[in-house]
């Protein structure tokens, strides 16, 4: 039998997995298959995905022009794991990566593969700002989101997952995101005040460490000229930027990277999530060439050279990024989510909306009701997550590629949840 | 053309990618295509592969068995991304870890899906063992290698990559490995003894982490009674034992977990590289289950659910350890590479060998002859790393698929090269 | 030859002494003698002393009612050194300390003896607030000071002073004190946002340490307001409130206790400086009897037992703390130079003065005005310190005990020295 | 009434000091008068004095020569708090100090005055040995006992007091004491080993910190051959090596200094206890000229000029120190004890002894013994206190000066009481 025919019992992930497992408590159900925006569980049931990987499948489900690809390379015996080793699956991709990204926005970045994942890249990150400037100390924001191994988990603030360090997570400083204090305080002051201040008591950054718009954090949105203006301070003060373009690069946010709308050049940036354009495992940390003091195998890791991402990850650039068709559609989408989301919040007290492009979240003021929302949508046959401090917030991230058709009836469906919860 | 069939030149790494590349130094050439214990490169040399991903290519470069389930699941739109959603392919893979794993050796652990590097899940091991006691203190060992993440870097021995961390790393004392007093100090007078003695000034430990040979450190080869002495030391005291198999695991040293031999049941194990079979990026925590204590989402990672490795690596377990046949075959081969090594050490002064299984290390006292054997070796078309403090160590890790006839040819080449730079 | 008749040679200190002594060079002159407000040089000039050992010298230098059960104690063989044990002079001590400060004050202290220094009161406090609570993290307030060793140094603002340390000062996080905007921010609003968002990424913390009024951070005085407010924030949240009244304790303020006038009841409070009354080393920790929770010679230290200054100290208390007469005089003396001092604000641009009790401070502008003044001044025999964050503040701390007249004196070579630099 | 024959009720310790209070606990009486050997309690009992304040004594209680200096000095109103401005007392200090105790033993030392505590002299150490190397690390060693101040409290080993931190002590590394494998094991073999191999996992130290006896640790002695083998160590390897000479050092084992016997010259010592010679508080921080890259005020503190002490210590060293007849009294006094002490090991089983010059210890195989022991002397009318990790060592510290009579008096108890609680 056909290995997607067999059916599996819920017993195998309640008896033999561990407590920590999450994600499945919410949509209790085994899923099977998948394609473009949608996702299917054993019983047949289809369900339409507002969640997309947590931002890993900005291009949907097994998307068919990667998939080929993919298939290819696998059955030529392409290589598979190749270290860091020089492979032709490794050039294309940065090739392509260098060609259809770097140049054109006129970024002069060195790239480095380091493992697979988002807090590796956060990692490196960090290690080489500490190493560029001999200064240990790392900025943060609060509501950040990094990454669980200890230097990113040192930089996030989710207080549920800093205590599961077991040890204090020091090193690191937040400060206050954009708008934490709605407004009535000056952009920077606190921050631009301790590094003033020689008798502050903050120990001097290396770097700040930020993300355009906070996902985890709860579609925390911050503007163009807080950015301008962060980029400048770092600038200024001899301080390296690094965004954490993990889950709101890639297109998410409308351009491929999500600080160029604001027109800044960080120092370094990460790239995970849906930089393989397919779901597999790829993270990038790029940075200004002149920061590229790494000495060989410094920072390495076994699965740095997960050749087949390099495959999908090249063919989803060539396709998807040799012009600028999906950043205007993503654009014109998060528009269509935006505006409906605002009826939603004209209509019913005890709502708002925030978000850029297509990372769009819906906040409740009684945190609850997100929670019960998302369960609502789950039976209704939707996917959409909920994030934020208190998980008060509606947090959607559907494919970039979805129709317009989907999008509509995802949201139609959303509309209907929030009805019932608190209409 | 065929994406294999394109040329890439080698300024595109040298130009593009960082400083931080390793191997593509040593082995200066672009590879494209591998199957079994070969891999071509794009002039359409092909050499023999003595170093198999690092430990992670047990089964051989896109062996056929895993690669024809991975094509029926991509074609069929399997689901690839998954995070810890419950899926067919992820059941299937925990059914089989449990069934034929895990149940024949008595092992009662929960098994955590943490991101899917070998770093990852040691940073998971730590924080649960941290949080389990309350402690915080890690023994590691000398010349320990567990990952280049915080929190494992702070429990690897070797300086150059801890200098990487550009912070002082704390929370760990290292401990004397196994033999590194050439057997002239009574195993862990030292450990023992300042654990016995309330005035030593050790922080009480958490967790002790060991590898059961060292692979980065030089192919150390830890005794069964020495493991099993660690294992009742740590019982006695009521400190976790840490197991990272992830080198060593997988069959590398002919049973699945490397600490069968010694009869030993560690609290905690770590497992990854081998662990998917084809070289897809795959990691495991295992614990006690009574050491469950996660919250649901404490630790989490976006690719924890890499669903083509669950597929692959359920396929290995189904067809390389339903009996014991790969387990013989294996102590089989590293007999014959050990029965080889003692003849160069025979022949030649200045070198010795040491190993466990399919892991074998060529040690010589004038440390860069061991980088000179592994360029030689390049020279004639086989692939074989170094590793150990000074690089003075040749270390072999075949695939545990070779053939006998390409394991006699690499040993050959091996030999020569010997001769070559020493003889 | 008296031993106070011979004369010293400037090269003893500058041949011998390390170059991190300071104040002598500031006051480049051998002192010999010194009474009341006055210290006397080798050379026979006499100089006014606005200064009183940076505020240990409350009473005076050599205060002749604790000169002489000093010297009555010496000559009668009284113990000299005494650890923690039971003294006579120890107990005679803790009779008036308690019933003279605590009782009257309703203030429920168990008392502990440190090492005689500010820096070990406050260690010890530290230490306690992390044992009673479990936590690690201490909140510390902009231009702190606290003391050089590890502990306080890490609460402690001053940037030269913290890289002294030559590694991380880390578990410390510094909020703004009051005022630090200027009026424009409300109080607590970045530190009480911070608590309340469990995203924060700020650890929470065991204790806030404050001063009242910042003497070497610049004489920057917390309103009553603000130190009632902060002090139910942390009754609110169950973090400890740590006053350290090294410096503004023993009536510096006019009340015995620099926070007495905010009506606020810290949780741990540490003395040092003028508790002995004589300028002799002696510090305590005080702290909430239910806090108590050290086992014996938890913390210990050889001259916690400085029993010469029990005698000293007991007699202070006896004599000055008796009744409420020094705490108006501190009043009016303090009145007295605010308005001299607001009458040469108002004179002279670019001056601005503040201060509580008889701690004050006339703040420059240009920064390097006020070491210009102090230099001045003594020139024209006044010792008069600088303290802020870039030396920008003249500092007043005259013995409260000090007559009219040489207070007069004082500040009319003090308007002098003014007019001189800036006029 | 005099202060003197006035009584304490031993509630007002129990009642208003904390539970930290140790050695009042061991001997509960109110002590009052004291004078060489000899302290006498309220109620006029005597008891011969063994302990000498934990080495602070070592010119016994109130020595005539010093209380004869000191009341001129109070009494002629010379400075009694200086900070570190430029005294006659301070001048007369550091020319005897350098006159006589660092020039004839050609140690060029600049002297640094840091809070008059031991402590506090050990953090002025580490953070020197940090700022001059750059790194982070220290080297202690089992047992030892530094100071309660975080940086002093990281590199002491006894567990209880660590634990009072209540944060991971880190940033030190303890190594075997001389002695500490009863031999069988070669000296530095871990040390040594772990520096040579660039694996190991330590992080390479800025210092090495001994106590050439350990007194609190239970008078360890490391011999002469240890010691020189260390220094030379530090020196191969650039390793500062700081001796910390606080209880060990003003003659307590024959020499100045405790580690002349080794003809090792430490890069860095400190010193307090016995150098004001009359139980003041005072300490210094002594090191090699080339390494005083202290800023000035870079390391402070309010009673770093305790000038009686320095008018004490100065007298100290011009009537002790002047020629050799001291130390050969304490090497002659330090066998007579020995040589008792090895009687009574030969008498009684289950006793040891150990020691140097007058520090000697007489080791109990049954800990308990040792503190019935004490006890039982106290009853007796002796001082004596125990040490050692488990309390196991009676530990004898009498004043240098003590007769020769008042000597075998108080061996004769000691004596008595063995037998009494072993016999």
């Amino acid at each position: 039998m056909q290995l997607l025919d067999q059916s599996i019992d819920d017993s195998v992930f309640t008896q033999h997995e561990s407590e920590v497992r999450s994600y499945c408590r919410s949509w209790p159900t085994v899923f099977t298959r998948a394609s473009g925006s949608h996702i299917t569980d054993q019983t047949g049931r289809q369900f339409l995905d507002f969640f997309a990987g947590a931002g890993s499948l900005n291009y949907g489900h097994n998307n068919p022009v990667m998939k080929s690809a993919l298939l290819d390379y696998i059955a030529d015996d392409g290589i598979t794991h190749g270290l860091d080793m020089a492979t032709v699956a490794k050039g294309k991709f940065i090739e392509a990566f260098h060609g259809k990204i770097l140049q054109p926005r006129r970024l002069d970045y060195k790239i480095q593969f380091p493992g697979p994942t988002g807090t590796n890249a956060v990692e490196a990150a960090l290690k080489l700002a500490r190493k560029v400037t001999g200064r240990e100390s790392i900025i943060s924001f609060t509501n950040a989101f990094h990454g669980m191994t200890l230097g990113s988990l040192s930089v996030t603030g989710n207080s549920m997952k800093r205590a599961g360090a077991g040890i204090p997570l020091v090193h690191a400083t937040p400060m206050p995101f954009d708008n934490y204090f709605g407004g009535v305080v000056e952009d920077f002051q606190w921050f631009e005040r301790v590094l003033d201040d020689s008798g502050s008591g903050l120990n001097r950054p290396a770097a700040v460490i930020v993300e355009t718009v906070q996902g985890e954090g709860g579609i925390n949105v911050a503007r163009a000229e807080w950015l301008q203006a962060l980029s400048e301070l770092c600038q200024r003060r001899d301080i390296l930027l690094i965004v954490d373009d993990v889950q709101m690069g890639c297109g998410r946010t409308g351009e491929f990277f999500s600080f160029e709308a604001a027109g800044i050049k960080p120092d370094i940036v990460t790239l995970s999530k849906s930089i393989s354009g397919y779901g597999l495992p790829l993270a990038l940390t790029l940075f200004r060439s002149d920061l590229d003091v790494w000495s060989p195998g410094e920072h390495n890791g076994t699965f740095r050279g997960n050749n087949p991402a390099f495959v999908t990850g090249a063919t989803t650039i060539d396709h998807y990024w040799s012009d600028d068709a999906l950043t205007r559609d993503v654009h014109a989408k998060g528009d269509r989510i935006h505006t409906r989301f605002s009826e939603l919040c004209d209509t019913f007290s005890g709502i708002s909306t925030r978000g850029r492009g297509m990372a769009q979240g819906l906040v409740f003021e009684e945190a609850a009701a997100a929670g019960k929302v998302s369960a609502s949508a789950f039976g209704a046959g939707l996917l959409v997550e909920t994030s934020g401090p208190s998980d008060e917030v509606v947090k959607l991230l559907p494919p970039l590629t979805i129709s317009n058709e989907d999008l509509d009836r995802g949201l139609d469906i959303l509309a209907e949840s929030v009805k019932e919860v608190i209409g």
